[in-house]
């Protein structure tokens, strides 16, 4: 019986600076989905693991499966027999981009289960209406790092405008997901929906020359730039320790450290793997200190995107 | 005697998606300073020209002496006996830069006299300065392009932290300067403290894109990005026919238009000096139907910034 199984990677939104409109690749973690043709006809989903049963196995609930159906009905296929695993091998809620690892993952193992009708510019869309479907928002700032991998751009949702930027070669990631719930319903309700003049142009400033220093591998310029204003001062509140964890990544090393989507997981971005082994072990020790379990994540920036295993 | 003769070239500041913090100069218009020994200490102007009398020789209250002067400070030589003139080559009130160019060039040319104590980073501040007094405030964004050239990112004015970007060798600039007034004063004035962070996100999707689109030479990119969404809309409704001229200049193939800094000029980017010819003359043309004055002036972007003549 023909079977695919596609891996496809967590994400960091927002990079500080970037607030909807970057976001980057990790290696690990990251979810597993399996597609595989069946007899009954139309999608369903056999089997969930590693999400301590709380997703649903209604295939119109589940990100993977939802996105992929989308994806059918446009390609005439939508009375397919497709059988799904959703394999959670990362944690949600996380600010990770765990849905969209799982919408992506659904569209990527169908698509290749089918043949390739589409390449991945094609599927981007239905991946994001599977994040759409777990987050509400039409965004592709986890969904499009999680398909394509890198450094990603996403200049506007409406068209999905999307692009990879250079990667430095030796930029690596260190991020801690510490144990403590932050509703992204509520990290994006505490926003001001208005932003003071004098912050648009400092992070207008920083973002560009991020930008820059990620095109000419500056890293002294990638660290002078990766400063949020805007967004991290007012949800670092929601994030138990997070000033602690900043200051004690920065000083073990760090380019830079923000907070990772809408958060509870922090991120930093690092020059060369033993720093950013170091800055993670810094960052975990902070939450043991504080009697908060944690998981941490170190890795390079994944260039691949999502892909078949 | 011993004589130097500088060109300083006039600039377009905000390039519509930043705010503040890019700036490109232009091949012409600019202006020309001389700076010679004289037996008399400290410095003053002998002449100045083509500024309809409007200008002060109190070389405290012009931007280039003053800028001289503060340089000529630092470098302990405030007692040297420096004669300047300044030759005004371009429209001032324009929204080209001009007391930005006056002030670069005055540095430059007194910078060179003295056998080049400085390099032109080093004679930033000074010129900064001298916009200061011209303007109230120290920022770079006329200043930087006009001393350095190319398309120049200031990430911050605290350090004076600029960046040349990479110049599409195609890229040319129509610029119309209308015989309007637009006081730069009520055009900081007329500006929101604060912006909807919907505009905060748009904006930054464009300057990013826009940024990418010059590194790539991908002028599609940068047409799709040249809008601004923040500025402009409150601005443009202080410069008489500024919709008209945009539509007409995208109408003839500009990538595209904006104001140049606070006005009344207005800039379109443009791929090739003949597209950029052609929209020179669509703008030219709306003035002249409205019978109000106008210069156009057409011009690649200006890679050697400030030279001596």
């Amino acid at each position: 019986m023909q079977e695919v199984r596609v891996f496809a990677p967590a994400s960091v939104a927002n990079v500080a600076v970037g607030f909807d409109i970057l976001g980057f690749a990790l290696e690990k973690p990251g979810d597993e989905i399996v597609a595989r043709f069946s007899d009954k006809p139309g999608v369903y989903i056999s089997k969930i693991t590693g999400d301590n049963g709380k997703l649903s196995l209604d295939p119109m609930k589940n990100t993977a499966s939802f996105a992929a159906i989308q994806m059918l009905e446009k390609l005439g296929e939508s009375q397919r027999g497709i059988e799904m695993e959703v394999h959670k091998r990362m944690p949600f809620g996380s600010g990770l981009g765990s849905s969209a690892a799982s919408a992506v993952g659904g569209v990527m193992a169908v698509n290749e289960l089918l043949g390739k009708p589409l390449d991945k510019r094609g599927i981007l869309h239905y991946a994001v209406l599977g994040e759409q479907l777990a987050d509400g928002a039409y965004h592709a700032d986890n969904v499009a790092p999680s398909l394509f991998g890198g450094i990603v751009l996403i200049r506007n949702n409406r068209d999905l405008d999307v692009h990879q930027l250079n990667v430095p070669a030796e930029l690596y990631a260190s991020v801690v997901y510490p144990d403590v719930e932050v509703l992204t319903r509520e990290a994006r309700a505490i926003l001001r929906r208005e932003v003071p003049l004098t912050e648009v142009i400092e992070q207008s400033g920083n973002l560009s020359a991020f930008l820059l220093g990620l095109f000419n591998n500056d890293y002294e310029l990638i660290s002078r730039s990766l400063h949020d204003v805007i967004i991290e001062p007012q949800r670092s509140q929601l994030i138990p320790h997070f000033l602690t964890t900043q200051r004690m990544s920065l000083r073990a090393g760090a380019l830079g450290c923000s907070i990772s989507g809408a958060g509870p997981s922090i991120f930093a971005l690092c020059q060369g793997r033993e720093i950013a082994e170091n800055v993670g072990e810094a960052m975990r020790k902070v939450y043991h200190d504080a009697r908060i379990n944690c998981q941490v994540f170190v890795s390079a920036i994944n260039q691949a995107g999502s892909v078949r295993i």
